[in-house]
């Protein structure tokens, strides 16, 4: 069999002199794509494609409210429509930590045939086969209760142990963080100190100690980073925790999607036409 | 104290010469909200105005997809924010059944103190005080899904018994169902033998004997109107039992929440710029 | 419409003489009522009296353990069953914080078409629509764990983040407490410190910050009084949380099914003379 | 050591020539407690005496409703206190279906250091032993709303698979039922068809087959004598399932827990005077 | 990088002349391991062995009862042990359905930095990232009890919505059953009627229609082969869902964690000589 | 009646002159059983002989991992089997703090009509007769994970309120640890400090407080004799709850099990050769 064709889709762009950037906004995909050096030997198992995301409409910061997470979600429909409707891809990957959009556009894959995966959803289901409970390394107030509503929403809230806010919440012009996200990746690679790896190790300390995680998820793809740096010095310490980053997570997912030739279930998004219908459906607890 | 002022909003307005209206799109306040003379005594103990609801983007007709779900949410918001910021309103009522947007027009109520209410959340929640589970009485395939979606949102799938699918859609265009929902109401009211009603009554009875349910409420807000018709029939057969609709349970929620001078809490919704943080955040199971 | 017309009826009365009454023993209706001045714009959307409670068989103080509610909850079951036979009363609102009584004062309410609310059911219920967990801020040990079995009882546990003992038990003649609640009401009203106050602040910051509460209700209806001074002190702190207490949320719930002509789910509470009979019955988990 | 001395206690005793006894009004303990010849291997392994129950104030008949199990639950208590006070007894058993006053009464013994076991609760946790879900046996719709509220109270509503109606009701004066349950037991015992008994088996398989029970419970003490036919008519159609009564599962818990000196927990039963406190307490989900 | 070593392990081997064989019992790999051709195209995508399972002690048939499964789980571990000592393989894949000695054998490879995978746990994991709730579909009645003891280990209850007894149990010695498992893969591949492949089908539109099924599973790999002909005759049918078998989840399940160099959580299977321990560890509801 | 016959099953039996015995390796069955003063007046009231166990096959040391566990639980199958067919006993204890192969022998002893019970599991049921919540006092990291284990096979996750590791491992050659748990008993004996005892009333404080238990059980056979004096010394500190050990609650399980007449349903642990089978099964959440 050939290589699954995989189309990448980020969350948003935002406009080119934009002050508020968290990603190369241009460039090559090897470029663009955060901790490209991570990903590449799983991306060899694959052809990909990168598309950098609808400009933003909500302003041209990052997103952490609910009221962005929608926005951002219900911009990337139309591309994710067009990549179903092209024939070029086997399964679409969105990517961001937050995973907007990703039910809806789910239910446009399931109508094409064509599997759709995201990154904290895809954390979450291989958080599950490696321990019984996770935490999530998360980066602010606002964004920990988008992830909270992803628990809730994928019925995962019995194996979610807590989401740690480890306060580094991403730039943005309404306020002055005395230390945001933006930066921290750039002082750990050069072997300083970085007070958001820092924060991530006290709190993943607590989630093992206190709340009982034995598994780690990341909660936002700028925090994707923190992957090895933070297994690593929880494994100095002489934790031996599984630590899960959402880019890994959501492509693998989807290539074996591709693979295995399923989507998300037509009975989870039915059709407006079905061509069967259930009497009774129940909601599973969680 | 003087009477709390709401104001009500529809999900979303078609434009005029749409094929698929299921209310008057225009008229008199009292003329365009369905089922006024069941609402009228309500709202006698408020005062309220009615917004159209923005114009619908997604097509030219009624919404059962997640994706239209997510479209007249998203349009809706602006005027959310607008009411909020217009000091005129002391809560907002955000008509329709599949709740669109309601998480998101919270996050903005919260900042304004403005408590924001729903149909199917102000059912859920109404029905728990009567009783230890409820059914959904519901129109489609589709529609189902998304009142799923809300259930699991909510936290209320331990209390959920069933979601009941009556299989009478909303008119759309994509195909033509034999029996949708448009003129039930109407054939209902002359007396005549209402398919919509018949099956309605069928899938409660199932949902009384096999389901275990205690409440009924309704899913779409197409189908309101069957909520004294519903419930007189099941008296009729013995059945005593609770069945809510959501204008009135949404109406009533806001109104309290004014009394009470209370908005969904800040901590589910926080600031993007908070005051005071938490460490950790667990999930409620249910 | 004209005002739905509601009995309220206080747990139990104590005799005239009685060294720990925790209101007045008598009155006007309005000065009986404690904090009616909180109410007073809520019981003008109704109309209203006021039952002092049985006489206490039990013994001369307020109540705190399992015997002494399950007493004073018999005791008012004869005063429920007259009200409603008075053919006086659109709803009746049983006061007092642990509910004695509630659910056989619904089965009978039942039976005559009339509502029956109680407090701490009434707060878990509105606590629902506005977050996803609370805690109850309660006066003692053995009063708490009273509380704890209506949370069960009501199929609450999963929403229930805690239960918080600020240690101040309602006056009682088996023991001499260093602090009980009475007379703190009055230290606040007066600009001096209460202890109680300042319990409650404590355990509320750490309800927030440890047990993942989003919305605060109160356990006692001698601790109501806290709900405005303990809500502004967590403001001041930047904590923006909702704190309810029983009394408007009871008079709210009463006013609401008065007003939807429903009552307690007659499944929930069948006659011992059923028209008709399910084969079986599912309980809810929580 | 010498034998546990057990006091057993009915639920309640109706006046001597009240139309509706289900047991001997009056006798020799051996003849007054119904299936004697079932526990009598039993009993014989501890002393014990038997009440005979306070006099019923509710009426005439046996207890179906909220309202009555409140009222002979709370007529019991004064019986388990002075029984606590003699010093007579090392346990009480509380006989009985729906466990009336079961929390009160338990409460009372912790403060005494005497175990009090009930019928209902004895046999459910005994089931937990055997199998991981349970069906209730139970005899008609207001005493399975009883056993309903039990199985919440207790905890065990994961583990509940169903709640049976057999519909064969106590006998009393409020109606006439075309099949009571009294008679039945006798009509078995002539080696005739009892309808009550077919109904049981009917519903056991339905148990087994539909809800998925591994183990049967019986609700009604009146309905106890099911317990082997029932066992037996299973095992002849192929179905191997434990199926247990309240008498036998009540004494031997009553026994276990003397042998032990332990009672139920003073933590979940606190002093109004309790020693330590605790700050929090959290409710068990289920 | 170079391709994923993986070594797959048959659950035991039967001695060369046992009668009751479900695959053959030697032979070129790609001959001996059941259903090939679907997995071909997987399998180039890493590098693997096939272990034929240590030789069976049990007797000279496959699995069905608690104590078989216990008893080849034991005696694969050795083989596991090994496998992580030799150097040789990246990820150990256990073959066979009910996963004996699965958690056994991760605590062996989070010994060695090896992961594990094995059928049940990766297709119930697998099926949670596609709906909300799965059905079972199995063999026979003993098999089933299994499959539940799986599903309550790896916590996944509230994600079962059922599993389902298609009563084509695996043969043995014991018994002659009219309708065993053997021989209905080969009457299916010659175009003739499969009988266990209509018992799939009419309990697979059960288990959407009644028990609320989203995706199915398989439960025994002597099954396994009916994942395509089961998913096309439900397709046909009008539903479309997706059916997962196990082989294909457990290899790329442990594909994905070799690339990601991830086990077990070490906090799920500790040392017996830990560098670090937690005081309190909490168990996980489902 | 006779008194039961119970046969008594130590886990596993350590070679004659092994370095790491917790208990007599012979002599009369007397000194053989740990604690025996404690459980004499309860095996009085029984028949009882007392088999040493299976000879150890995974090593001369006592079990944690895992693997130790499902060796020896594997390894003593043969003797309960032996026992069942012998025709000498009522029922079966196996002794030992992580039951196991229990579920294994209950399967065996189902079909031979033997009820077995084991330590841990007898533990949890009769705790749930105490109170709402248990917490586990147990010994070391592995164990503490065997005993998750197990409480999630068992189905009492939403029981159980923590597992405590007092950090006082069984003794093995493979580390040296600072403070097993060997000689921790002799030296309470002899009215020394028992730095175990101190660690266990330190985590019991902890688990009351801050974990919400209301009962407490011991996970290790080996620590069972700190059952009364963790109980006195938390008496002492004003703490009154019951804390139970597994030799005494498996006894009075079997004891209770075997005068019922009653095993494990054997709809829980069908036979391979089912007279009738159901076509579904669900799993219990908890």
């Amino acid at each position: 069999m050939s290589k699954p064709r995989l189309l990448l889709i980020h969350a948003f762009s935002l406009a080119e002199g934009a002050a508020y950037h968290v990603r190369p906004p241009s460039g090559a995909k090897e470029q663009v794509l955060m901790n490209y050096d991570r990903l590449a030997h799983l991306l060899d198992t694959v052809e990909w494609d990168l598309h950098p995301g609808a400009p933003s409409s909500h302003g041209n910061w990052p997103v952490e409210t609910r009221e962005e997470f929608m926005s951002v979600g219900f911009n990337r429909l139309r591309i994710v429509r067009e990549a179903c409707e092209s024939g070029n891809y086997d399964a679409i990957v969105l990517l961001g930590g937050g995973d907007p959009g990703f039910d809806e556009a789910r239910e446009i894959g399931v109508r094409h045939g064509i599997p759709v995966t995201a990154c904290a959803h895809a954390q979450m289901v291989a958080a599950l086969s490696l321990g019984s409970r996770f935490s999530i390394i998360d980066i602010s107030e606002a964004h920990n209760m988008q992830m909270a509503a992803l628990v809730r929403s994928y019925g995962m809230a019995g194996r979610c142990a807590s989401i740690r806010n480890i306060d580094h919440p991403l730039p943005r012009p309404s306020f002055t963080h005395p230390h945001p996200l933006s930066g921290e990746r750039e002082r750990w690679a050069r072997g300083e100190v970085s007070g958001m790896l820092e924060e991530a190790v006290a709190h993943a300390v607590e989630a093992i100690e206190e709340d009982g995680a034995e598994v780690l998820i990341i909660g936002c793809s700028g925090a994707y980073w923190l992957c090895e740096p933070l297994r690593d010095r929880l494994a100095e310490m002489g934790w031996n925790i599984p630590v899960l980053e959402g880019y890994r997570c959501a492509i693998q997912a989807a290539r074996n999607m591709a693979e295995l030739k399923v989507t998300a279930s037509a009975l989870a998004f039915p059709s407006d036409n079905p061509v069967k219908i259930r009497r009774r459906k129940r909601v599973a607890t969680d």
